[in-house]
């Protein structure tokens, strides 16, 4: 039972002052109420979340945690100045020694993403998205040449979430292919896989996390029976060492630490721009 | 030509760092060169990038800005005290007060998305993929009345990209269905849709923008021409009035933005947790 708020109050999305926000608070042996207000833009916007705060207060006995990325002063000043919380000001920390390094004043813009929706990297990202979508599961051997990565490995072991992942955040064309049990029998990767051997990334999993997936989707099917499972998991993985294809396993891995690892081995040049 | 270069280092993936630390420096009129340097959890791995980064202000001359996220004190030291670097401890600057504020220490935990990875909001997460890629652009009626939400728009007005991210960040299950000519000439919403009106939400955008995006598919088609892209909007615009259905134009908006303002707009309470 949570009895303590926290706020992400942000004059854009808010996304960035609750990913941090969420990463600092991750540290603490507490389960606090998130509570998001994006596009706070005007000192009235201001105004109802200080109310709303304020409220919070009082009905938990306790003052809520205020994370704020809030470029505009007076609407920094309008929470800042009423709130019943502890504020933490996420731009101001750390604007101050930056302008001190730099020798530069920062221009208090309102950090839109849509600066971001018109620039090349956006459109990049999108056409990522697009690419990864026409290449999942093996769909399409279709410019699969313009691929940066292509994931390999057997049925339900991740590969759609991490190449949609790859695409979203890092404009990676990322494609995959599944492995299947008439690849083991013939010996051989998919034959579309081929001519890209060198951008392969392999997917592997533990069986019985495996069973439990494909029993969500088929339960009791010969598919998802653990026995099959390890079957296909060891000829995937003996396949892949054969190829020279690198892999790791994403049992106790996020789909953000799985597409990291990918790209630091990988692609380490995506790391750097 | 960016003179400068800004480290990113982290023990986990170093992904909040990067998001935060690129928000900051958006208020900077300054293109820094950026290098992200993940999963540094030993005292081996903090001194390659201390090495790094000294080499790299010898060649560039002036010192890097380095923004840290690292749990482990040994590892922190490490970096802190030899880089020749403005160093922004992004935990430490902020866990102080927090201690402080709720009365605990926190647990000095590093910040492995892993964690999540076992959580029932992870499963939700990927579950939302499958279902919005099960039921993309108007692929199946199956299972629509499990939707959250469901994006309506004409063709390449953002609704695929949009969908996945609602899906991918927040475990939306977001459907999306096109609004076609024979939809206008009917003057009907899709059947599939007419159970499901209320969780609709429209995307439209702008002609020019639009005829753009589908003459880089289909260059010179009837489809893309902007006579044709203009009908489609009114059309589509005039339909969604008829039916009730809120909508924003996605031509000056990221899908970060899109996808808040339609959480805020449809499921404020998905803002809440």
């Amino acid at each position: 039972m949570p009895n303590r708020t926290v706020f992400f109050v942000s004059d854009g999305t808010g996304i960035t002052a609750e990913t941090f926000g969420k990463s600092i608070l991750a540290q603490f042996a507490t389960k606090p109420r998130h509570v998001r207000r994006p596009f706070i833009d005007t000192e009235d916007k201001a105004e109802q979340v200080v109310r709303e705060i304020n409220m919070t207060a009082a009905q938990e006995g306790v003052r809520p945690i205020v994370f704020i990325t809030l470029a505009n002063e007076l609407v920094r000043e309008r929470l800042t100045a009423d709130a019943n919380a502890l504020v933490l000001d996420m731009f101001r920390t750390f604007v101050e020694p930056i302008e001190a390094e730099l020798g530069m004043k920062s221009n208090h813009r309102v950090g839109r993403f849509s600066d971001v929706a018109k620039s090349q990297e956006y459109h990049d990202r999108i056409e990522a998205i697009n690419f990864s979508l026409a290449h999942d599961d093996g769909q399409s051997a279709r410019n699969l040449a313009e691929s940066d990565v292509i994931l390999v490995g057997v049925s339900r072991c991740g590969k759609t979430p991490t190449s949609l992942y790859l695409a979203m955040q890092h404009g990676i064309k990322a494609a995959n292919c599944p492995l299947i049990p008439e690849d083991f029998e013939r010996g051989k990767l998919p034959t579309m896989l081929l001519p890209h051997r060198h951008k392969c990334f392999g997917l592997t999993i533990d069986a019985d996390r495996l069973s439990q997936i494909r029993n969500e989707r088929r339960p009791g099917s010969k598919y998802a029976a653990l026995e099959n499972c390890r079957y296909e998991i060891n000829e995937a993985e003996a396949m892949m060492k054969r190829e020279g294809i690198a892999w790791l396993s994403s049992t106790h891995k996020s789909i953000e630490e799985i597409a990291t690892t990918i790209l630091r081995d990988l692609r380490p040049d995506r790391l750097i721009y």
